[in-house]
């Protein structure tokens, strides 16, 4: 494919657009780390791979290789075709469109979960991209993420997943509220991450399977929210700061239960 | 002041730049979190305030009052002037011009430090913005930056560090090798985090005093970097993920280094 103007370009970059994306079904991942996840370990979602000649021969075996052997459409594009898919930044040669994967509440509470994660309300692409990845490393379960958040296909969230996207179920378009009785009906204790909370994080009971519910970068949690959440939990903070920012209080909090988890000597 | 055009305007638009920081010694602070923290924790520093009129309102307490009880000077200016002094994003009707401060390693070791991190070749300013705002949370003793590394002073660093900029002593410039060396020579331990690691974080001597050494965005740390160290410390990854991004690496260990201090039962 070398023409960037052709329809085929066009319509892999409206993928940019949220409605696009809403009425396709569909997303991009751009980059190499990206689009390797997504062969990896979610082939079947994966619809088309556009490479760079350049890229064709550097991720020949852990790119070109495993999507061929999934039977997937691998194509090779000139750099300029690539530019005009792409979004902002550089892709570094390689692009894949995927189709969004759609697990529900109840797939991810029918496996008996251990430890989730809910965006109440998180607006900034790249905390929401760094919370996926973060529950990727901290073992969590799934995300949960509501409808008043971060579209998690939007280029920047997809690119700062850094491939976690394809690593665990990421439910999208829940509400809030009756989310939180679901999750309650299933078990799942909810804990408010806040500053505001009584419950110091070590003091927190991570033994049992539990949801860290996030709120609004700016303005936090509200107060709804809060309250419906079985405890509030405060991360400490040793010194001058305000806070910390969502993606890293997110990423404190799981990796506080990914640790009480594995070490029985830290536990209550 | 309401002309964008004027000498003072462009002047302080140029802190922009790095080399005109370097000349003056000076950095915009774009904000009112930012502000407002310069002003109470090193009003010494703050050369300038300027703010809009519904700004010089809205924050008479927190900016305006303690800014002209320390003897600042406070400037009321058109949002057109403020546009013109800010850079990419909105500064939310507030700017100061501050004095850069300077502390030296030998000021922070003289004091006896217990947590210290050592940015290597941090180059995305997000990620030092946010290790900076992490270490403080963390009650960090000081934040050490390489001459590779990112310009703290540059503008999206000090929005990403949310005021911490001026809760705790932020050295830069500094040689990696040299650092190192002098952090032993004050009875530092050194720990390189990289996922190369064979100490498990939740097996590192946190007990001591120490410093987590952070390489690079990409590709992580330099192997004689790493190899001067005292140990290489690996954060568990529990799920799929390849690795944490920087910042939240960073946060990870330097939070486990103040749980461990305040937490004697899960101590070594």
């Amino acid at each position: 494919m070398d023409n960037p103007r052709s329809d085929r370009v066009r319509s892999v970059a409206a993928l940019s657009k949220r409605s696009v994306r809403t009425r396709t079904g569909r997303f991009a991942v751009e980059g190499p780390q990206g689009v390797r996840e997504a062969v990896r370990h979610a082939a079947p979602l994966v619809r088309d791979v556009y490479l760079t000649p350049e890229a064709m021969a550097r991720y020949a075996d852990d790119i070109v290789g495993p999507a061929r052997a999934a039977d997937r459409w691998v194509h090779e594009v000139t750099p300029e075709v690539l530019a005009a898919m792409a979004g902002t930044d550089t892709p570094q040669g390689v692009l894949a469109v995927v189709d969004a994967p759609a697990p529900t509440l109840d797939d991810v509470l029918a496996a008996g979960p251990r430890l989730l994660v809910l965006l109440t309300h998180v607006r900034d692409p790249g905390n929401a991209g760094t919370v996926i990845r973060g529950a990727d490393a901290a073992g969590a379960d799934a995300v949960l993420v509501s409808e008043a958040s971060v579209d998690v296909h939007a280029p920047k969230v997809v690119r700062s997943t850094a491939g976690s996207l394809f690593h665990l179920p990421v439910v999208t378009g829940l509400d809030v509220a009756a989310t939180l009785a679901r999750l309650r009906e299933a078990g799942v204790r909810t804990y408010a991450a806040d500053g505001s909370g009584t419950t110091l994080l070590p003091g927190a009971d991570l033994a049992v399977p539990h949801c860290w519910v996030m709120g609004n970068e700016a303005w936090g949690l509200e107060d709804d929210v809060r309250a419906a959440c079985d405890d509030v939990v405060r991360v400490p903070i040793h010194g001058l700061a305000e806070s910390l920012n969502l993606a890293m209080a997110a990423t404190i909090c799981m990796y506080a239960s990914a640790g009480r988890r594995e070490d029985g000597r830290c536990g209550e």
